[in-house]
């Protein structure tokens, strides 16, 4: 299970906070057997203050867990973080596959963020995630591949996002994710992926997406070893539950790891297995065995 | 079930191909305990060409279907559509909680959506959808309140969202959805809103993203009326299955109010209740009563 993890905040002169979730367990319209929407109940959104020009930046906390069975190469994933301007945060993830055929799936991912991490303040790049993934996998010369992700913060509060694959990104505000990644994938388990060889995608196959980051915001990345085992609503109870990014990160990270080796837990990833029509076959149930996201 | 949809496409000098997902039915390895990721499979992705400057713009095909409950007074969804630059599509969703103050929860949202139609080239407005929405909000004298989501396209394929609530917005590119809004709430079924009173949410609450449309892309955009009671999936198929906007949006609209009046059909509004721990009382299930989106 890799689950390299950043929590970002932009903390600029105000403290930073994690608002809890509103509760609703007391809501006495919850029965109801036709959704009727309530009305606003909440504070003035005046608290609500858009980051402004010059003052964002990104406090991280990174943690990462190996596969078990990799430990000793240290995984596949890979990833690099950047104090350039508002901050520059990555992940790759090597595509296990490889193994297969006696490489190394971590070289390729590491070798990327090598090319990437050096990248970052270059000209040609101009603090645009997409040419920033052009450019590292043209300087990278590994045989394997690897699904990516980087985000690049602007001092304006704008990040800006190049995803290829699975890899994934929340930005939790106020007990709630208000932007995701969505991966890509060309059939169940197959990322998209940049790749050493000609039938893998480029630069030009990346989502590019931007956010406006506010004040106090949380920022989640990591590879699917962390969303295939960790769900959503969990994201954002452990990102409330600590103030210190690398605090929150580890919990992240070892969550992930927790389920993954759960036999019992049934993850985002099995939870999606099933409902593409994919488990495991009825005489490996009665073994007790499951589709997990356990990598 | 109120669902306001939107279906545009890109389309600039070549033809606008959907394409439909990759099977996965015969991949061998997908009853593995262990999630294994396979090496790409793809064809190269030169094919990929990012819409290029000045040649964007939107095939619209839009389709409403107000509540049952609400068709004398036209539902209470509205929405608007501009060809001004690549593009403008908007809708907003009025609260039905003020139904029970005797206000029609329509006029809040038509006035709103009319004010933002008129808005669009406005100067101050910059083509920014957050401004267009502070703007429009200011000068909606109604009473009500109403969740709203406006998209903006540049010609250069930027697509720039502001959404405050839990109307959304989906774009398919290759059958897969690269692309989703995220709702925001209160709590359950209380979502942001713009109001009249004081305590609702205004544009400065709104999420602001965007995202890089390309060549062939669909934008699915609608209320929870429809998101609700559509699976992503579901919005997949039918997107692959039409060539004309109008006719796919009408398919969406129409899979919506379908799924919204059967009472087995288990809706993403069921189960994202059940998940948060809510749903009916056990002796409303004895009498076949579900929680559902049916608004």
């Amino acid at each position: 299970m890799e689950s390299p993890l950043f929590k970002l905040c932009s903390s600029i002169s105000c403290t930073k906070t994690f608002l809890q979730p509103i509760s609703t367990v007391n809501s006495p319209k919850l029965h109801s057997i036709n959704k009727r929407k309530k009305l606003v109940c909440s504070a003035p959104s005046d608290s609500n203050s858009v980051c402004s020009g010059g003052g964002v930046f990104l406090s991280i906390g990174t943690h990462l867990i190996p596969h078990p069975n990799k430990v000793e190469k240290g995984g596949e994933d890979a990833f690099f973080i950047s104090s350039y301007k508002g901050g520059v945060i990555a992940v790759a993830d090597g595509v296990s596959g490889w193994a297969e055929r006696d490489v190394n799936p971590a070289l390729f991912s590491r070798e990327l963020m090598a090319h990437a991490s050096n990248l970052v303040e270059d000209e040609e790049v101009q603090y645009d995630p997409r040419t920033l993934i052009k450019k590292a996998h043209a300087a990278t010369s590994s045989t394997g591949s690897a699904t990516a992700i980087v985000a690049m913060l602007e001092r304006n509060g704008t990040m800006k996002i190049a995803n290829v694959g699975d890899c994934g990104l929340h930005v939790v505000r106020k007990g709630q994710i208000v932007f995701s990644t969505s991966p890509q994938e060309h059939y169940f388990d197959c990322p998209y992926q940049l790749s050493s060889e000609a039938v893998g995608q480029t630069y030009l196959d990346a989502t590019v997406t931007t956010v406006e980051i506010m004040e106090g915001d949380t920022v989640v990345m990591g590879s699917d070893g962390l969303f295939d085992n960790v769900f959503a609503r969990e994201i954002i109870s452990v990102v409330g539950s600590y103030n210190n990014s690398a605090d929150a990160a580890k919990a992240l990270a070892n969550l992930a790891y927790d389920h993954s080796q759960n036999s019992k837990f049934d993850s985002p990833y099995s939870q999606e297995a099933r409902a593409r029509d994919f488990d495991v076959p009825w005489w490996k149930k009665i073994m007790g065995m499951k589709l997990t996201g356990m990598k």
